[in-house]
């Protein structure tokens, strides 16, 4: 960490803020330049992160060297993280796909998305049971009822399961009946549940917040690990922008980033991530040519009538046909799918 | 809602759509223009916010002419909502301030806070005892011990208290401490805990999420009123944007905005909104000139030992000078303070 | 377009709306609801694009129903423009690759990069002579030297050349030497610059704006289109949000939503678009995963002595590799390279 | 400026980066920490403003310590500059408000605003003849003829003129009529622009761009200063952000970031910033309270039939009373107006 002091400081002054970089156990060393005096703070600075020496006096502005995450990094881990759930390996060669629709609505409907999605390759089912809405006068979810039907729709596809968890109160009956247990994005920063997921031994995917710095998603992540739970599966969803020709705008660099600053499998989910069925096909397309290692896809039997997100829904056919042309492209850079 | 068409359908095609709408229980109207045909979905529309037409064949895109929003907004109730909180009228002619540490760290550091604030002219105490934290490895807050500092800063003070709740399972603690209770910007969109706290009694300010827009944020307000609370105070406290030099982008017009669409109170928090101290004064003379209801500001005995936000802190004697200039600006736009 | 009154209008402001809807020579088609009453406006609504009628008395707001460029867009013209430059076709099957320095600094330098970016594959030779430059203390480009040295590339490789202009007044002189000319995203929206290209027959690359939405885009090459130049390439290069891990967010997803609303040719600038030259290779795949008709991309002999945009260029060597990657993602979404 | 290394180089690489930091005339100065290396490079840094040492071999990153801008820098001027225009001193102690139409459209409809602006208070009259439009196909100003009726106004009135200029070869022309040259959003960064006008001896109103930093902004104002101009007026006037219920969101805390890094008078435009009548009066109260030197402010006498920016313009007697309010304002933040 470098502390940057204002100009004109005297040597008192200065030796305050020596003083005060060795009271967290960090050893000080001054460097005097023509117009600024610095001095590198030498240490783990990892836990000065959220309380910054910015407001001691004397002080102009303090610059991180090192990241303030450290489990989730790849400097603590050179390897990538690989994942295994019901005998698939999440984060190896292989390119994974998650689908199914965005809320489980009937017994019916769930099996009508889930059987054509694993004939079309897919090797999980996705499906919501409790539904984080923005209207309270909105479809809230079928709550348990929804999980037996995903449960039903497993044993009789046999693919494992992926379903979100809203409530630490929730958790116990979400991770009864699911493979993996999904945070949202609203919930990217909800650190209690992180710190319950954490204590579970069951994996789980993190959906970057639609605001979420890659910095802030990693320390999210950082929360779950730090808690002992080191199966943890990374979503970019689409973030937030000006612009609204898109209902996000799908930050498929964030693929590449976070390779680069984690171990952690990162996935990519273009439905929530444009929010239009018909850009669903070319960003998961370019998010496997981005280095993705899965894709988490909207399917619903009838979008139409669909209870939410039926505007980014493929139908059964369409994804067959996407799944066909994903295995070229994943082949093209060295993938299987 | 306005329905619009694609150009080419059959006359077929457009009496499915118009079927769904109907469907819905809204009457459809048909209007045929050169390029377009539109059909007008008249009835309450509020039903369709999240489930739009949008999936429906034929449909090109769909317009909401109504609010999704109703009980907190202006059609619904004319005139300004006024929360009565221990003999104190929050959203009457007097602006409110709310000082205090951002954490609670000792019994002493907050009476150092409480007692000048309230000479200052502060009418309430704000502290935080659970805190949401960016990295695990930060002062995570001294939980229940931190709400009995509070409580006894209120006895020593008479300032009624303001602080924050994290997670459905701690609502009991700090309901039973805190006369108002204060959902933080990560939780604005934490459903299961608005609808908690909607179902007491206790007044409630709900902070504006940071990357949420002004609809979102009322939406987040309905679903506490929908639950029979109406004693919602809404907080602007910065919203995300590209520029670095300040935490947040404090956006001012959305005191304005919102007390023209919504009868709540509107509060600033320029502490959370600036990140840095120097800029709180300004940004509250502002925020009170704009039309705000009242303030929200962190002022700490030592900012430069405080455990969190010690930049974005007032020294006591800061927040005194400033108090003395806020009176005058609300003055000079007719409020008292 | 809808116009939407306020509720509780009289008949005789009823009527005054209408007749200044019927004044721009438009249809007024009254719909009375339940809660508001609304007029479309029917006609061609484009001539209020900038002039809305927000400002009139008892209107509350008006909802566009028609993209407000025409000459860009698929309804004018349903197939995709071929753009013929140099015996090249761009807007065809082939995926082409400009690449170059980011600025030419040498005859040698420009040499160096373009021998073996021919080698590897690229169609085009890309280069700046006039720099627009943050700082007015960098370097602001060699001018018409520089233009010089790209026409002596020309020669030796045969590449056709792409260049910026930056201000009408050097118009003329980048015009002799040029293939293409490059609008680059600061000057988006010179509109005076537009107009100037607009009526010279050569073709134009236009890049987005940094903040620019997609409507914005359209209509910035409606400008060009309007002064009959129709040979407009588009090229996203990365939009400006809260991210600071990339220089810019590319926005990849603007790539299908550009090839829906517009029959132009749609290129992707995967350099400027992240700023590192690690994520030039993913971003580019991903680029042409999604549908891009091509790709600008910076390639420097000596990245570490670049005298601009050093960090975000390829060696020559790692180019070539990249196009080999790309050529099999080509095949694998039916194009070629 | 402070160079990180990449962890595990050997000596000869580091030597490589040392020298070639030298070679910019730097010094540097080493410092071996616990999990990285730092080189301190001291002397004037600006020079690698644009040229980082980022893509060097060996740097993992570069952390600027100084401003880029130097002119208009409080660094360089401790006291705050004035601009005499006219008899008028801007910067000073007096809050100047500049007002009247968005387009110039009759040589009567700016006297209509002219007259009754002067007589409510402002000091200067505000009118655009050169209009940077988003659509080809709306008003693009009158030009030359609309310069004439702003002289016309500036005769009968004797308020002083600001307009805009979007283009270098209309320089000379706006140059004759004009007392304040206005950049505006959309030619921030025309560079070209900025130099020419840098020449000139006139005072230049610079407004922030859509969605430029307030480094770049001040970057800007450098390039006008380093010509020899130093008369140079800074606008706030909304940035881009997510939020649709305003045009743009201004962003008033610009304004003290900016008076505390800059000696330049600092200008709010709350009509441009928030695209609505009834916000402008509200956030023209908060810009002077957050401390502005003054006020950009569009009246239109017929907001209703305006050729431009009519739902964002006040009448003439709405004016006159936010004029007396801000003088209240103004005087409770110890300014006059």
């Amino acid at each position: 960490m470098i502390v940057v002091l204002k100009p004109g400081l005297t040597d008192g002054e200065i030796q305050n803020v020596i003083k005060r970089i060795e009271g967290f156990g960090l050893r000080a060393h001054v460097s005097v330049g023509k117009e600024r005096t610095i001095i590198g703070a030498i240490g783990d600075e990892r836990i000065l992160v959220d309380q910054t020496l910015e407001s001691f006096p004397g002080v102009e502005q303090v610059l991180p060297i090192l990241k303030p995450y450290k489990l989730v990094g790849r400097e603590f881990q050179k390897e990538d993280s690989h994942i295994h759930v019901d005998g698939h390996i999440i984060g190896g060669n292989r390119v994974h796909v998650m689908a199914g629709p965005c809320s489980v609505e009937t017994r019916e409907q769930v099996l009508e998305a889930a059987v054509p999605v694993k004939e079309a390759g897919a090797t999980f089912l996705r499906g919501g049971a409790f539904k984080p809405r923005t209207s309270p006068y909105s479809f809230q979810g079928l709550g348990e009822e929804g999980l037996e039907y995903l449960a039903h729709a497993r044993k009789v596809t046999g693919l494992p399961v992926i379903t979100e968890v809203l409530d630490p109160r929730d958790l116990e009956a979400v991770y009864r009946y699911t493979d993996i247990l999904q945070i949202g994005a609203r919930n990217m920063q909800n650190f209690k549940l992180l710190t319950e997921v954490g204590k579970l031994g069951k994996p789980v995917m993190l959906k970057r917040g639609m605001s979420a710095t890659i910095q802030e998603f990693l320390l999210s992540a950082e929360y779950i690990a730090a808690e002992g739970n080191r199966k943890i599966i990374l979503c970019e969803r689409g973030i937030r922008t000006y612009e609204t020709e898109t209902r996000n705008t799908l930050d498929l660099s964030a693929v590449p980033v976070l390779k680069r600053l984690s171990h952690l499998p990162v996935f990519v989910d273009p439905s929530h991530g444009t929010g239009k069925w018909d850009l669903v096909a070319p960003m998961a397309l370019a998010g496997v040519a981005a280095g993705a290692d899965g894709l988490l896809i909207e399917v619903h039997p009838h979008p139409e009538v669909a209870l939410s997100d039926g505007p980014q829904s493929l139908k059964p056919a369409k994804f067959a046909a996407l799944m066909r042309t994903l295995r070229a492209v994943a082949a093209a850079v060295g993938r299987e799918l």
